[in-house]
């Protein structure tokens, strides 16, 4: 199979089907921009099964996805879709680079949740932008930003509720969408422990930390951390199973 | 008099009047977060009587700043005001911090022009921030952020007019807000090369630069791109002399 794209924790691939591609989870692991480089194993398994369960889970609730069916443990079918070079991320509490850039302290909630846009360029380190940026860099049109938010702040009230019966918070998270061939806006990507910030509502501390934070400043064994996430998605959820 | 607050370009002094403020314009100057420092001979005059000039034409077209007069060559009064540390930022081509941000070539026409909002926040770098963000910091209100956005088209507007008149083109620019003791957002800091970029219409290429990035790049002399930008003013609105 023709290789697409190759990305930090996935490749995707072309397939028979013009309208599908393959998209395979990988183990790899990366931080601050690449500068953090390192392996989480079964970290692709896990996600993908994650990130399967959650966009079956969003699109029972009326939220467009990229989600075909999970064939392998770290592969899934996804409609092929051009992805918009926009990152969309959603604050529920400060934590991450929102704390170093504006100088606040972590844990902060934040109501209404804060919805920020970043232009997905790793040469230029992702920048914040604005609607206005978007527009100026012709990234995606007035309506699909209006799209976009809108969306991000649904999936965002979905989320919550997916993560509170596992007993995890849902502090942030990154989303990406694409374009379908009729102009559709698809939730794209993945939604898993290393694009969401989940704090665990049955520890207290840096011990609450289920993410990708346990890689990036070495909180603790991010194996057992995103395990501990898929478990308990499983146990919430016991017949949210991958289509086969 | 006792100093209220010392920048890089000006020192601001309490007067025997509490709603007035002594403002004295400096001649150094800094660039990229103070990474770069110098002087430049007679830029706290000549500056101080462009922003006077400025000040006083705005005002004239319904624009309140916190102006009230020259009273040296180096020094005003002005309103006291407490400033709001936001840097609302008008962009009419590209230029500077944004090229280098998003990856764009300089001098592009942006249509409508680009607004953006600075947290003024020397430790954190004086970081892009958007209209949640203040919120969130507590920065302003929502009703003072639509003031500062609206002002600062106006003003746009004046600008371009009145620097056409003397043959620079308005490129871009940095204004300040403040709140009078009334909760009134006036127009504040200053306006001149120091926070405009201003090219010349009589020249072309690099050495149509008559605005800080003289100093910024070493482009050319700051003292003659300051003064040609006073004359050019002079020239243009012979009557309007700061008042005595």
């Amino acid at each position: 199979m023709e290789l697409r794209y190759e990305g930090k924790a996935k490749r995707v691939y072309r397939t028979g089907d013009p309208g599908v591609y393959l998209c395979e989870y990988k183990d790899d692991a990366t931080a601050f921009n690449a500068q953090k480089r390192g392996t989480i194993p079964h970290k692709g398994e896990v996600n993908c099964t994650i990130a399967g369960i959650i966009f079956t889970y969003l699109e029972q609730r009326g939220i467009p996805t990229h989600f075909l069916r999970q064939v392998s443990p770290t592969q899934m079918e996804v409609k092929a879709v051009r992805i918009l070079p926009i990152e969309v991320v959603i604050r529920n509490r400060t934590a991450g680079s929102l704390c170093q850039r504006l100088g606040l302290e972590r844990g902060i909630p934040i109501q209404p949740p804060l919805l920020e846009f970043y232009y997905k360029n790793d040469p230029l380190g992702d920048p914040l932008i604005t609607p206005d940026h978007i527009a100026l860099l012709g990234l995606a049109t007035p309506s699909e930003v209006e799209q976009l938010a809108t969306k991000a702040r649904q999936i965002n009230q979905h989320l919550q509720d997916f993560f509170r019966r596992c007993d995890l918070e849902l502090i942030d998270f990154k989303l990406e969408f694409g374009r379908d061939p009729q102009g559709e806006i698809l939730l794209a990507d993945e939604i898993s422990p290393d694009t969401c910030r989940l704090w665990d509502l049955r520890g207290s501390g840096e011990q609450r930390v289920l993410d990708k934070d346990l890689f990036r400043f070495d909180l603790g064994d991010p194996v057992a951390g995103y395990q501990e996430v898929l478990q308990r998605i499983r146990a919430a959820y016991p017949t949210a199973s991958p289509r086969p």
